[in-house]
Order: C-alpha cells, then sequence, then structure tokens
C-alpha cells in the first residue's frame, strides 16, 4: 500500500440537498448521506474511504451545516472534532472550501489542499488515488489543479474542460494546462468533444496550496477573503470561534469557487488538470442513479433500498424503496418510482431534471413539511 | 315519486373481491365498499339507493360473505337482519341467487326478484327504474328477463345480447326475446355489434320469478336446486339456519347463473331483454376507473381518495391516495398510482388487466398479506 500524502489535508464539503433527487434527498437526509450505490456505504462514507489512503485519516476535513453535524460523525467515527467545520448556513462553495484552505493554511503553511464533493460516485479507486497523486505534485508548483474526467460518452450533462499544452513536472507525467472551461454543451457539440478527448468532464475537483488558492480568492473577492481569514484566525480558539462564525458567516459572499478561483487562473495559464481515467458520476438526478444501479443495462429494473419488497411485470427503470410496502410495477418502461413514508414520486428518466421543479412548487404551496 | 313495485324484491349478490383492482380492493376491503366515484358513498350503497324507490327498503336483500356482514350492515342501516343472507364461503351465482330464490319464495310465492351486482356503477337512475319496471312486467308473465345495456362504444370487454323479435307485454314496450348469448367480441366485430344496435351488453341483471329461476335450476342442476330448497326451508328457524349454512353450503356444486339460468332459458326462448338506455359500467379494472373518473377526457388525471395531497405536471391516467402522503407525478401518461398503506401499485391503462396476475403472483409468492 503507498503511504499518504505528507503535505495533502483532503476537503470535503458536504453541503447540498440534491432537490433532483427528492424525494430521496431530504433536508433532513441529504444525497452525500444516503447509499445510492448499493454498496452499504452513503457517498460521503464512500468519499471518506477514497481519501483515507491519500491523506491519512487525521488529515481530512470536512465542511458541513450544523444540522448535519451528529449524521455526519455518525458516518465518520474516525474523523477528529477539529475536522468539522460548522457552518451556520450555506454560504456557496468559495465561503465552504476557502474557510477550509484558510484554517488548514494556519494550521501548517505549506499545506496542499484537494476538495472532493461529498455525493460523487467513482468507481476503481486506484485510477482515482494515482490522479490526485499527480494533481499534487502539480499543485505544490504553484498551480492550481482540477481532475478533469476523460468522458466515457458524449454527455450534454456536465460542463467541459479544454485541455491545452502538456506541464512538465516531476510526478505527474499527464499534467496539462487548461485553455478554458465550457458550459454543458448541446448534443452535436458534446459528440465533437467526445470524438476529440481533449475535452475532459468538470467534476469540481480542485488540488491547491493553500495559500495559492486564498491569494486567488483575494485578487478577486477581497472582503470575502478577508472574512475568511478572520474566522480562521479564531477557529481554532473553542470561545471565539461561535461569536466569528455567527458575525462574518451570514455576511460573506455566496459564490462558486469556479468563479473566484478556478476561471481567473484559467485565465491567467494558472490552471492545469489532471486526466481521470476512473468512473465518475455526479448523480444528478434520478436518471443517473437508475444507469448507475442498472449495471448500463437499460432494460433492467434497479432496486434501491433495504429489504425491497418489490414485484415487477416487464418494468424496467429504477424503484427507491424506503418502505415496508409491496411495490407492484407492470408494464412500466423507464420508470422511476421512490417510496418514502411522507411522499411517493412517480415519473420516468425522461423528466428526471423536471424535479427540482416539484421541489419548488411544493415549497410555494406550503408542503415543505415533506422537503 | 312512483310507488315502489308490489310483488318485487331485490337482491344484491356481493362477493366478488374485485382483484384487478388490487391494491385498493381487497379480501377484507372489496369493490363493492369503495367509493369508485367520488360520490362520497360505497358502490354498495349506491346500489341500495337505486333499488329502494323500486323495492322499498324492507324488500332488499343482499348475499355476501360472512366475513363482511359489519360492513354491509354499517353500509345499509336500513336493512332488516333477515334479510342478510350471508355465505359460508363462495359458491358462485347460482348459489348465491338461487338461496335468496329459495328463501324469498317460501316467504312469498309470487314473488319477483331481480338480481343486481354490488360493484356495478349506474349513471341516470330514472333510465334503471324505467327498465326495471318493464323487466318485472315481462317476469310476471313467466320469462327469465335480463336488461341488456345499449352500447355506447364499440367495446371488447362485454359480453354481448342478441335480441331478436319483439315480446309484447303490458308495460313493457321494449321488450324483446333473446335470441343468444355472444362472448366478448375482438374490435372488428364489436364495431359490427355496436353498428348493429340490436346487440346489448350483457351486465348480469336477472329479474324473474322465484319458481320460475328455482325451476330453471332444478332442470339443469337438481342436486343443487335440492340443497338450496334444504336451506332455505331451515334458515328463518334461527336454530337450524347455522348448522344447515355449515352442512350444505360448502357442497353446492360453484355454477355462473348464465349456464344455469340464462343460456338454457334463451335456448328455449323463455329469456327476455328490456335494453338499458343508461350509463352502466362494470368498473373492471384500473382503466374503466380512469375512464370513469375523467369525465371522458384523457387528457385528464383522475384522483381519488379522502384528502388527495397529488402535485402533478403534465401527468395523465387515474391516483388512487389512500394515505396522507404526498404523491407527485410528472409526465407520465395514461399512468395508474394506487397508494395504499402497505401497497404500491404502478402500472398503465394499457396494461391494467395484468394486475390480476400480480395478485396470483403475490399468492404464489407468500405474499399473501397484502391481498
Amino acid at each position: 500500500m503507498p503511504e499518504p500524502i505528507d503535505d495533502f489535508y483532503a476537503v470535503i464539503p458536504a453541503g447540498g440537498i440534491g432537490s433532483r433527487l427528492w424525494p430521496l434527498s431530504r433536508a433532513d437526509a441529504p444525497k452525500f448521506l444516503h447509499d445510492l450505490t448499493g454498496s452499504g456505504n452513503s457517498l460521503l462514507r464512500d468519499t471518506w474511504d477514497r481519501l483515507e489512503p491519500l491523506a491519512g485519516p487525521g488529515r481530512i476535513a470536512v465542511v458541513t451545516g450544523r444540522a448535519h453535524r451528529a449524521a455526519v460523525e455518525d458516518q465518520l467515527p474516525g474523523i477528529p472534532d477539529v475536522n468539522v467545520f460548522l457552518e451556520s448556513e450555506p454560504r456557496d462553495s468559495t465561503a465552504a472550501i476557502g474557510l477550509a484552505a484558510a484554517i488548514l493554511h494556519r494550521r501548517e503553511p505549506d499545506v496542499v489542499i484537494g476538495s472532493f464533493a461529498a455525493d460523487h460516485v467513482i468507481r476503481v479507486p486506484h485510477l482515482f488515488e494515482w490522479s490526485v497523486r499527480q494533481a499534487v505534485a502539480v499543485a505544490r508548483e504553484g498551480y492550481i489543479c482540477t481532475i478533469g474526467i476523460q468522458p466515457s460518452e458524449a454527455s450534454v450533462g456536465f460542463g467541459y474542460i479544454k485541455k491545452a499544452g502538456e506541464l512538465l513536472v516531476d510526478g505527474a507525467p499527464e499534467a496539462a494546462v487548461v485553455e478554458r472551461f465550457v458550459e454543458k454543451p448541446d448534443l452535436e457539440t458534446a459528440k465533437a468533444y467526445f470524438a476529440d478527448r481533449s475535452y475532459l468532464w468538470n467534476a469540481g475537483m480542485f488540488i491547491a496550496r493553500a495559500d495559492v488558492l486564498l491569494a486567488e480568492i483575494a485578487a478577486q473577492e477581497p472582503e470575502l477573503h478577508a472574512g475568511l481569514l478572520e474566522l480562521a484566525e479564531a477557529w481554532d480558539d473553542r470561545e471565539l470561534r461561535g461569536p466569528a462564525v455567527d458575525r462574518i458567516w451570514p455576511t460573506l459572499k455566496k459564490i462558486a469557487i469556479d468563479y473566484t478561483v478556478a476561471e481567473p487562473a484559467a485565465a491567467k495559464g494558472r490552471l492545469a488538470v489532471i486526466p481521470g481515467h476512473f468512473d465518475w458520476d455526479d448523480v444528478g438526478d434520478f436518471a443517473s442513479l437508475a444507469k448507475l444501479n442498472s449495471g448500463g443495462r437499460s432494460e433492467n429494473l434497479a432496486i434501491l433500498g433495504q429489504n425491497p419488497r418489490v414485484l415487477s411485470d416487464a418494468a424496467t427503470g429504477i424503484v427507491v424503496s424506503q418502505t415496508k410496502r409491496v411495490i407492484s410495477l407492470i408494464g412500466v418502461r423507464d420508470i422511476v418510482v421512490v417510496d418514502t413514508d411522507d411522499a411517493l414520486l412517480v415519473t420516468t428518466s425522461e423528466h428526471a431534471q423536471r424535479v427540482k421543479g416539484v421541489v419548488d412548487a411544493l415549497k410555494l404551496t406550503g408542503r415543505g413539511d415533506v422537503l
């Protein structure tokens, strides 16, 4: 087994609810707390298990909401108390990752941090490890480094990263400079990207020296940066932390790290990328969840849940069972059925993206009790 | 208001579970106990209400299983105790209707009885009444009389009755002799029947003098007839009834009244028919239920249930809500969703007939707890 990386700290922002996976994903049971692969583990736990060989158990931090503290500690019994960074409310990814960078930079000035979403699915862990080890080597040289997934199909569901020239860094034979980011394309463009092979999926993974990351934030958003430093200064003093969070956190600008760090760095030629050759999925909706759990065979019915009682006759798609009820499906194709104690969803893969609209409608019509 | 018919007794066989309406219809909550029209009443109660102006409240008998006694009496608080005929187990329609005929014939030798299913839906009650009054007039003349529904479309879901020559009976201007019965036709044949107008839907309604009905049974099934007479003799003696039922009922041949009475009578030219001009539906499956509750508009989503919490986006079909759960339907067409405490069904109108197969499979796989 290779050793963990000495100067590396992994950061897991565990924030989003995953509205497109309602009613499975909820405010009090967000996506990262669910087992979406049938592995028996939550996505958060799987993320931890992937990062542990790279960082070691004492060097993985989680940034999450106060409400999820107990659930996170329950999932990750090995996490040191000082590595759970609690937000009083969601302030987007620059604040979340920037806070971790600021705290860890105070503890360890030369640290390289890597930020990895709590709710993505990755298969073939040794390929993931190899990408991260390369990315850390690149980050040490002062680059912001991302890992872009080598596409396995012409997907219109993800943003893309355009690779440019190779970057000569020891220990990172696949490193390249990023030319630019591209928004989710239409199908024709996606097909061209897939054929080209210099376009990678943007999986939102960032690896950088904490000081480099903070310098980018300072250049783009000086007030936000100042707030983060002030928070970090108070953080490791138990008496000062709470009041500082209550005072400063709610004032921080809500902005994604793509805009404060990744795109500005790319514009300056300071964003690098390592291609990821592992299977990756952000499980963005029930269509992806169905695909992920059907072994890639569209004629299958994927079944998720503990002790599901499902009887199907010529049904395909996915059924998620969170109750003890018998679920009977007859002749429904590409169906999505999510059965929970207080809410039931029936749709199809084709309409999976519209689940978010239902969540919005439930809020507006006073039925937020089931969100 | 016209008076009830002096010599008429209505009989409601309330037997079938309605497997094609599972999981709404159950062994302990059969179809006839449900409100399937949104009227606020069970089908059984609606049947009673339709018959009361014709027979009067003291002259309607219900033949049902012992297990349903309390539910039936709860639905029909006006029913005299002596008019609830309890079966110890289902023995098909000749036994059920024949038992009523035998008991009522002992009480009143010249009585005309009319048998009407407990779980059909009929609209425009005064047209129904007019058909029944004509049928009673015909029955008094010694005919077995049925009411055949004038088709409103070329249905392949029902059997047909072919009308022959007119029958001259006072008070029954529409009476005709039945030429023959026809099984459920294919679509082309159904279209020809619909155009012809001398083919009527067989709705399983029979009106006859009790003695005439019993004589038909005696001619076809003498042992069954003897058993029914023996039961009837014991019936109105509380001490004799129970032992007689336990001893005789389980030995009675299971056979539909179509074979013991209707077809033999038709063969002899002794079966008459009155056309029914009312809306009639046997609500045979969820496709009929959807149609019945969508105002005939296929772009509607029909919703059945008490205080349903349904949120739909571009969904059509039917949802039956028996729980307090929020049900969300997105982009599903002609869908059938039946949500009960212990079982969930998801199918489409097209596959509604296959629900019975699921019920059979649940039995075979040891999940009869939800039947």
